[in-house]
């Protein structure tokens, strides 16, 4: 069952092992909260996107996890970078990305961050508003330069998601509406430092089923050969990341060849490179958070489970209520308790695990939160002054930080 | 209205002021996001908190706000501090609070953090659990020190807030059931190494109606009487902090002689020293969240400010469905519109309002976001590789950075 999450991880004699490194052993020398990623499982996922798509450009969404080493992992297996802010430009650049390979999305642009990504000259920016459009412009035109661009479409569809993580709807500020999308066009052809190279389009994320892909990729298709026709020369078709990943047993990790079956017969008259964006796809269940027991609680009509991560840590479970499966590293065969797992913050919404039955286990043990490659660290914080969580990649039996923990004074070293 | 958030909020000339300085000359100079305080309301609050509270101690909820400046603001006017991590110790004595005015709460302390207590020989810990009471006693023993300990009561009261910041109920983490607290009294009374010295409560967070306090503190002071007669010690009565600030216009501030005034006949028979835990009343509307507008979007049916403050420099929006008020920094008499106030962060929960009634905007104009002082840049996070923000101190027409602005280096410092 573990196996279905990641087949890197694994128990051997009833201890927890991840891609050949024993997590107990990790947590013993480095300390917890701690961060473990498998490098064979990030690898396996790209190439599982190049292989379902083999003349695509796989751009790998950075802020799923923006440590320089797995963008670097990603990068020489081949991807590119999806990125959202000048820091996603800086971490990939820092990790060796071929700059001709980074699309850049996001509605809020500073003009700093579009002369870094000019300057960068990367392959295209994905733009989301008429007044970005002529912001561009504006700042090509100062530089001197002629900047490459899709337009990011918002094709309304429901991804069936989290409303927060639902991205291509009507309502949403992202893109413009696919109705309002061929007038976009006509105006993006009239700005003289602008060259329209690409259709953008992004769903959501988490995305379990892949039928809104099919809805939403016949519609930009219509866009492309309607484009085409009225002369425009679209040579990108970037259709976003969003692929889902199992976080509750019952749910299965979604397959890049299940989407590209789904999408492959729409596709086939377009002679445009489709670009894609996955993150979470790609290293949400290559990682770990191992977590050691602090304290137990029974208060009777309800039992906790105190562990030294927080949602400093891990802010999932309590701004998506997202579910996380939690294993014990060290296999227990004691009875099963129905139980709260929290964290040490002041706050109530503080948990990484509601009414959960567990195995049994005591103060000092070690727990594994599953599926936290993403969006895991790249949104952790300070709150409560705690220091953020060591990072690890772990490479069939071997293993090197690539975070260092942090402590106090790094925390407050920019303060006066 | 300004001045009922904060009398040292006003426009000059239509132009936005805190405490005697210009938020667009800030703007300019330190670039945005930009997180400004003031100083002398800071110091008002702590004042009006010992002026109802003359006798007790004022322990300042450091998690509401951690910055050492605002730290040792308090410390000047008398106050101590509350704290829930080693980290916000470190932070703490660094800003020079007397140890002696220092208490510890917090479900999850490690013994790293314990030790580090002990060692700094803090007023008290307020203790969470019968596991917590035995690890405390036996570091203590180890250290060969007696440490003073309060225990943390759920007097099972609604504070009527956000479920996430809701503290005191019977199903939550914290503390141990009132019904269960003789027990726990009497056994950690058995401890050697622990002095019991103290009650402590904490009902919740952002509570605006004076009652539940009420109600906590008479099942308290009941628990007290029985312990007086049981023969302990008790020195401390903790309330705890939770008093709400205004943020909604319809809101106000509840005073600190509010609480006073309902809860001084209740504790008229108690000889033990009050303290309270004061965080949001303390700073949260001390503070202004200064953001640019990016771009403006009109969708047709929904219209977006794009700005450049993210969920990763405040996520209350995201997390507790806050309302903050925004006002523009340089008033604008144009027309209204009904907008979505939205991050540059690629999510739809990065937003700041839904559907708010601003006044018209242009790009490049500066929006002062109200109520941000308290579990503002304390929750904030590097979520896109974003920096964040500088903190700047006003006092009386004076202005400093208390804490720089974050570069991508910074962010990246740890890593390998
Ligand atoms: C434009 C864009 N591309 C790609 C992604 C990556 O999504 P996922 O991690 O779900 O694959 C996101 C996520 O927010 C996004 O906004
Ligand atoms: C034990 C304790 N004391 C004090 C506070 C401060 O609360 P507030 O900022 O609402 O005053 C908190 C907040 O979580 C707390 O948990």
């Amino acid at each position: 069952m573990l196996k279905d999450y990641n087949k890197y991880l694994e128990y051997r004699n009833g201890e927890l092992y991840l891609d050949g490194v024993s997590l107990k052993a990790l947590a013993e020398e480095f300390g917890t909260p701690l961060y473990v990623y498998s490098a064979s499982y990030i690898r396996d996922r790209v190439r599982a996107y190049r292989k379902a798509f083999p003349t695509a450009l796989i751009c790998y969404a950075v802020k799923a996890n923006f440590n320089p080493q797995i963008i670097k992992l990603v990068k020489e297996e081949g991807a590119g970078a999806d990125i959202v802010s000048g820091g996603e430009l800086y971490a990939s650049l820092q990790a060796g990305v071929d700059p001709k390979k980074i699309v850049y999305a996001g509605v809020g642009k500073t003009p700093k961050e579009i002369e870094y990504a000019i300057s960068s000259d990367i392959l295209m920016f994905n733009v989301e508003s008429r007044m970005e459009l002529e912001v561009l412009d504006q700042i090509a035109e100062r530089m001197g330069k002629k900047v490459r661009i899709a337009i990011r479409v918002n094709p309304d569809v429901d991804p069936k998601t989290h409303p927060y993580i639902s991205t291509g709807m009507k309502k949403s500020k992202f893109g413009v509406d696919i109705k309002q999308a061929k007038e976009e066009y006509e105006y993006a052809r009239n700005l003289k430092n602008l060259e329209v190279v690409g259709i953008h389009c992004h769903i959501g994320s988490q995305i379990l089923d892949v039928s809104p892909y099919i809805e939403a990729v016949e519609k930009i298709v219509e866009l492309y050969h309607y484009l085409i026709k009225s002369g425009f020369d679209i040579r990108y078709l970037d259709i976003g990341g969003g692929l889902g990943i199992k976080y509750k047993p019952e749910q299965s990790n979604p397959e890049p060849s299940d989407l590209a079956e789904a999408i492959s017969p729409i596709l086939k008259d377009v002679k445009a490179k489709l670009i894609l964006e996955p993150g979470r796809s790609i290293v949400g269940n290559s990682g770990v958070l191992i977590t050691r027991v602090e304290f137990l609680k029974d208060k009777g009509h309800k039992h906790f489970v105190i562990v030294d991560a927080g949602m400093n840590d891990l802010i999932r479970p309590a701004i998506y209520d997202a579910y996380h499966h939690i294993v014990p590293v060290e296999k227990r065969d004691g009875r099963y308790i129905k139980t709260d797992v929290v964290g040490p913050i002041c706050e109530t919404g503080d948990f990484l695990a509601l009414d959960r039955e567990l195995p049994e286990v005591g103060r000092g043990d070690y727990l594994a939160v599953l599926s936290t490659g993403a969006y895991g660290f790249a949104m952790s914080s300070h709150y409560n002054v705690r220091p953020r969580a060591c990072e690890l990649l772990v490479d069939e039996g071997k293993y090197r930080v690539i975070r260092k923990r942090e402590d106090y004074t790094y925390i407050l070293s920019l303060n006066s």
